[in-house]
């Protein structure tokens, strides 16, 4: 088994780097990268970074071009981390991707904190990615739901079926 | 979806609870209820402490219990978190149940750690219970797999197909 | 000993708690209260919400309030955490105050995150409140430095002496 | 400012490496290494390895070797971490030293877990180490406190004042 991982942004990459004026949150590098290294993974993987924006602020240009990412990519296995807002939105603009499995995730909370939910939503996308021929799927609260049946709960932030 | 978790013990669960003698690593309570608590899980379930052993430790005797509670429980997705030394002999021994999915993890290092695969690995056991309909597997290194056909590879620590 | 604790803002307290629009990063509860209750305090305190600002929005009014309730307490032990970019001017607007020790601390990284120094940094203010007869002084980087001699570096963020 | 830091060993340290016959906690590298690593310290230090050892098993062979060791170093702050139950021996084995002050420190939850008090006491030794002019001190629980006068307690494991 071989997994692409593709950043697009989102709480769970949010970091707390150091800026020139001061201190501020940031999306910063892939969260992924940090919670493979402590995870003693058993597969192939490989780790890019597309975007590093908040989902509210991606295009209909920034999904197009990771439509064609996921098109291209010789990866059929592939984890795109973003954020929650719109993640539904992009994976419809995605649509499903013959002959390849693709799980949307991210987190509630930012992977940098002690309490984080990030670990365990990585770790649903790839146990639903093992397993599964064909589709493109969001995971997240422990769910894997078809992103034409979901949406996200406007006051609890979890994603519920339709 | 309704999931039904059984504590045998493990690494997973190891704790530094206070003792009469002193202070010593033991077995406690389950870490998947810490997990949970802090995963935003959108299904229901419950956490059942059966055995707080080093895998080591457990017997036929303890199989046969739990191989009972997989018969008669009325939960048909079930993880089980068991240590890694005789996960795999364990979900021999209990085998295929008709109707049932029963994933087994653990952990390389305590869910109390800072830096543990625990939140992962019980995050990968879930995702394929999302969409596995029948069976009984192991879920470690990112990777599920068949009891028959994986093995823990003696140097290395790591589950690895045969 | 008896100890106080006056929160103010700053990056220690900072956390990733809902909002109706979203998710942001807000100062929150006081960190103080966490660290301590994991820390096996053997003495007595009490933990005070002041602000909850950023130290760049705290104004001479709040300064004001600030100095009346230090004048006015009965605890003659106090750790004030601040942020740490107008953390050296508070201190020196607030001045000695008669047979009082008052600590002023903060940290670089939220206390939410699971790499943080704020439990270092208020051990060091606790330390130094321990064996310290009177006066106003910073606790950052490990150092316990008077307000009068020494400042932020604008590059790097360290408290440096003069 | 230069400090040097020594490990004798004890729970701070314990560590969760793979060991050929399986998994077990075992005192491992100092952990005041990662603790500075992630505070910001503005001062010099070096970090020294002595023993590894629970403090049960520290012999007065030991104890004359850390303390010819103390009597030796040219550093004149020092920080010794240690297991919690023979410390104040250990201390009241070492005496003052003259010109120089030492502080003993330990922790009750291995800092390599999440939720640790480790952080917390190495910074309350600093922050007492800042000041103190002389002395060999325990720093435990938030308090700076002299062997002679303190005890551990046999049911709550807290350092009390006799």
């Amino acid at each position: 088994m071989k997994i692409l991982f593709i950043q697009t942004g989102g709480t769970i990459d949010k970091d707390y780097p150091k800026t020139n004026a001061g201190y501020a949150f940031e999306i910063d590098e892939p969260a992924v990268s940090r919670i493979l290294e402590k995870s003693f993974p058993g597969f192939e993987f490989e780790v890019m970074s597309l975007f590093k924006k908040d989902s509210m602020d991606l295009t209909d240009r920034d999904r197009n071009e990771l439509r064609s990412l996921l098109l291209t990519t010789e990866y059929a296995k592939i984890v795109v981390t973003h954020g929650s807002d719109t993640m539904i939105q992009t994976a419809l603009y995605i649509g499903d991707i013959k002959g390849k499995t693709i799980l949307f995730t991210g987190s509630y909370r930012p992977q940098r904190f002690a309490e984080s939910d990030a670990d365990f939503n990585i770790g649903v996308a790839i146990g639903a990615l093992n397993v599964l021929e064909e589709g493109t799927l969001i995971a997240m609260n422990g769910k894997i739901m078809q992103p034409e049946t979901c949406y996200k709960h406007p006051e609890t932030g979890l994603f519920e079926m339709k």
